[in-house]
């Protein structure tokens, strides 16, 4: 039996140990999609216990605590900081299995120093243990991000934000890591909200022009880029619920927009258009911009209005939405490849069934404007484990080539999920590691090393083009 | 080489062994879903012949052997059994990696102390032995649920059922397991058959009173729903197409209802709405009476018209309808939990490709009302095998807690049917035994015996209330 | 560690070795299904470099060199052969897990002698010596199928095709090899094209006759089916969106049909129950002769149409259409059966989630007109991998009887992808010694030995009724 989770940690045979410890584990993190707070950089945050870090806004666990039937007033509500500490760890202990379960033990053990196992009876202990660590300078923000060996993150940002934060970061020659801002521009593109007006108004106010029809939201979106561009910005995100293709005249676009803004409400089909004329839009800009265009799609959001009218979005009520046509993708990408707006794309589902319809969609767009360039991104959210890694990967192996795959990102809020880097790269070691074992790979260890340091760090680098050294 | 279906069966590691020897196996069984006959139980039934145990109605056999080009004569016509027995050895030889190659090989060593192979050419020898040894007193139904360690058995009955059997076995002292009912309403809510009218003056009959209004349906309901209850009812079950969702307020039902009842045919949007309107008052029933609500969806069943003509429902010609928008499934649990409807419920789909849709569905509705509330059924009938159940249990780890799954059900037609329950503790030993081996999951016996004992049969027993004592 | 690609590549037990070594590799080849162009058996061609070979229509190879980020230019442009091939062992080296990796390193050791590993830095090497081997005489197009031990290929042609090449081979008693025609209508099925009517006048040419009717295309169609049957056909194929069902009378089907050659164009649900019926009539002229039905659905062609202006069909720009309706393939299965058109049916889908749809779908409509009546495909094109085959064989498995499975085609353009035969068993012995060496079946070579060359071999000898001896 290996011991629980040593340093061979998901690692069988010796040549994914070797890869591993060779090559992957001294790669920098590049964490090109999170969604961590900027100011708590900038003001480099401490925190005063392990349940302020893990559970204050952390809804993959406050899910698994539902599942166990716990009272959401040890969740959510109220109760004492240690005894939410005491439900999670009893919670814990039945997440067999479970990426929590590794992750927890990873971010204990890379920070805490702790090697133990946490569950109902060693809950004391830990919460002891961790909140003494916390309160030394290491465990800063910033040194959380250092002893990472973080070189670059990619916060999530709204268009109208004025990106404040990520200035003082920059200005600051005290912090060495790039900090830079990612355009997330959901809000501008979601017409049938009721507050789309209202969004309006306050994107507007940020590109300094009034917003009164969709060629005024094009130019101030365009304004808006530009900035973030100054920023240091390399990637756009897109939360679709698919990736839509229902093609409309500029003209019946404007008319939509003219009537969204009358106050009249917009059908599914004119949302659909207006989506798509959206998405059109922008993805010229980023091509122009030689931005990365990410697009994560396959999610059903806010489940629970019981729930959602009480503690609002993001907080653990979302599922799959398994309808997803893949013609209607390929198609949108067809109709901006035509037009010469197809950026370096970067596709997510939440559907792992969508892997392979992705995969061969990436091979139809590929051309020589960049190595790889159109992605499927790495494992999201309800995948972010061996299993949905394992399956992407190889999936993508056998579509494409694995060797130009831009690799892992957190997608967290939290600054201790970092570790999540190494969780990615012990399944891939593993997995390469295993060919090679099993003689579908030459044990050539120069290519060998070009293929894990690319997937864990340098093609990342080069395909947004950061101002990174390759390792 | 391991020897053919030893003790060690499907467990490769010493832990795998170990949790299966020292936990698993020694549990008893609650087989909280199947489809035997209590009249057998009743009656203690005791069987001529292997062919007529096997083969007297087990289309899982009849279609492998259509498979294997055997003509209908010695399927379902009126070949001798030892015939059919035959064609059925010689087709068995060819089921390399089907689960009725093991199941049937368990049931001979398990039963009939047969530790051979079946085939062509030992058939004979087989047909001799298991025919002598179902003379035997030992063999009959009691017995053979008896020797399988069952403490508590649901069948699955018509709201119009009077039980009658099920009270004869309550009342009968001499046999100590306890055989319950299962609330099956599916012809009460199939609005769109051509028999409903019919059904509801049966179910009418059976509650004492006229239904002329789905108000009445509902009233009649209550009343065999209070009668089922005092049986011993703790689950129900539904055999849907799919999860849908289709709002339409009382008053339209009504009318939907009246028109049929009238003798219209009714169109495919009111059948869903009626449906919806149906499923959403049961569930708030089975809230009020603590009742699981079981929900099968994903099958298309009787394709082959020109059989179904011969041989009637449920003959081997069904098959996976893969239409079932996850969205609709989470907006009608939404529905019902917004109006305190939501019972503890069971989601089973016959497509595999759901298993991570239903995982994240789960997720959303998970509350303190029961560890566990909303459950992913266990792999059910076409997935009912080594592959299907490891990824049903492998996604329930990814995206829920393992530890809380109530486990196993036979699903079955027959008394010989409880190794089933074996064949899944040995693969969810295979699975964790694993992960433990590997250093995914610590060695700690204590949690491990939870875990293990929880999932072959103590969280069942707390989830459904049952009146039996944790082991 | 395991040398690179040995002669137990992908044999990891000492039972898979046993079975591949003693029975799979021994037996011969029947190539079923490819796109090998017959004129070229005909005129025994040679080839004057391996970029001619490899590169010169392979659109596989072409998509990973555009995910390379490789030039058109290198890939179906004007480079100078040698550099091209450059290219291409550049893009492969990062083809880590792709079945291209495999495939040509199994060429090369297998036509080339080969042993080493293909790579920008070996590429001269390589180069040099495939180009002198090619000038042997032992690399001409004959000698190549001869020495991959090939019994009998079936081209794809289309219906007006007057087969004169497979005459000219047929006639040749020089070559012992037969080649055989399969028949493909798609041009007569797809109405909705603009050279629809064009196509018509075509195939009432090749049937001496005029095409004015639905009724006369059916005529004509027969006319070419006994043609194509006198000159051994015994297989018919279809590309199809999807296995759809939209019936309607044969006289509005007329008037479809009329309504086309008038020059209207057609609506999408005309076109839907065109084809329905289209499929339907093949169907039973199919059964009537004895003939398989491929069916392969689920795939979306050209979707880049900037590309498919420059370089046509069939050059790398496909992917898989996840819209697939099993309801649909179910209800059209039972149409014809009920009329006693139901052919033996080979079903093949570019999803690979479709595997448990499709294998739940042969159990309905399986009997004793033959053994295995109904077939799920190998693992199709974009699936035609390790991971592929293993899924596919193993939900077969699952679902039905493995040992009727009539086993692989190359579906290639190539006249060096015989070894795909040889990595399909390979897979094959791995899976099924896996089971034996894991004690899941029993280590019965007798019953082994029948599996595995019915795989390999003789059961497609079988199902089709070709002339030719099981070995």
């Amino acid at each position: 039996m290996k011991p629980f989770m040593n340093e061979d940690f998901l690692l069988s045979s010796s040549v994914a140990q070797e890869l591993y410890h060779e090559m992957a584990e001294k790669m920098p993190v590049l964490d090109y999609h999170c969604h961590i707070n900027p100011e708590e950089i900038a003001k480099d945050r401490k925190f005063d216990n392990i349940t302020q870090v893990w559970l204050g806004g952390d809804h993959y666990k406050w899910r698994q605590m539902r599942s166990n039937g716990v009272d959401e007033y040890y969740i959510t509500g109220d109760a004492p900081d240690r005894e939410k500490f005491q439900k999670w760890a009893e919670t814990l202990e039945k997440a067999i299995g479970n990426p929590l379960f590794h992750w927890s033990h990873l971010e204990l053990q890379r920070f805490f120093g702790y090697y133990g196992i946490l569950n109902g009876e060693t809950a004391e202990e830990v919460w002891n243990l961790c909140n003494k660590k916390l309160q030394e300078d290491s465990m800063s923000v910033r040194n959380l991000i250092r002893q990472s060996n973080v070189t670059l993150i990619c916060t999530t940002d709204d268009p109208a934000d004025d990106l404040a934060w990520h200035k003082v970061i920059a200005e600051d020659e005290t912090f060495e890591v790039q900090v830079l801002p990612a355009w997330r521009p959901d809000k501008a593109m979601n017409i049938e909200k009721p507050d789309y007006a209202e969004y309006l108004e306050k994107l507007g106010t940020s590109a300094n022009m009034e917003i009164k029809s969709f060629d005024d939201l094009k130019v101030a979106l365009k304004k808006r880029m530009e900035f973030f561009d100054q920023m240091g910005c390399r990637a756009s995100d897109h939360a679709l619920e698919y990736v839509m293709y229902v093609p409309e005249t500029e003209e019946n676009i404007e008319k939509i927009f003219a009537s969204k803004l009358a106050g009249n409400s917009i059908t599914r089909q004119e949302e659909l258009k207006f989506k798509t004329a959206f998405m059109a839009f922008v993805a010229g800009e980023y091509t122009r911009l030689g931005w990365a265009m990410q697009l994560h799609y396959g999610c059903k959001r806010d489940n629970n209005e019981e729930m959602y009218q009480k503690l609002g979005a993001d907080t653990g009520y979302d599922c799959i939405n398994n309808y997803a046509p893949s013609a209607q993708m390929a198609d949108f990408l067809n109709a901006i490849k035509k037009k010469g707006s197809l950026p370096k794309t970067i596709i997510y589902s939440l559907n792992p069934n969508d892997d392979e319809a992705i995969g061969t969609i990436l091979g139809c767009f590929q051309d020589s404007e960049a190595v790889g360039k159109i992605q499927q991104g790495s494992a999201w959210w309800f995948n972010d484990h061996k299993t949905g890694m394992t399956r992407q990967m190889t999936s993508l192996a056998n579509l494409g080539l694995l060797g130009n795959f831009i690799g892992m990102l957190t997608d967290s809020r939290s600054f201790l999920s970092y570790p999540r880097h190494e969780y990615f790269r012990r399944i891939l070691c593993e997995l390469i590691g295993g060919w090679v074992e099993n003689g579908e790979y030459p044990y050539d260890k120069k290519m060998l090393e070009k293929i894990i340091k690319g997937i864990s760090y340098n093609n990342a680098v080069r395909y947004f083009g950061f101002h990174l050294e390759e390792k």
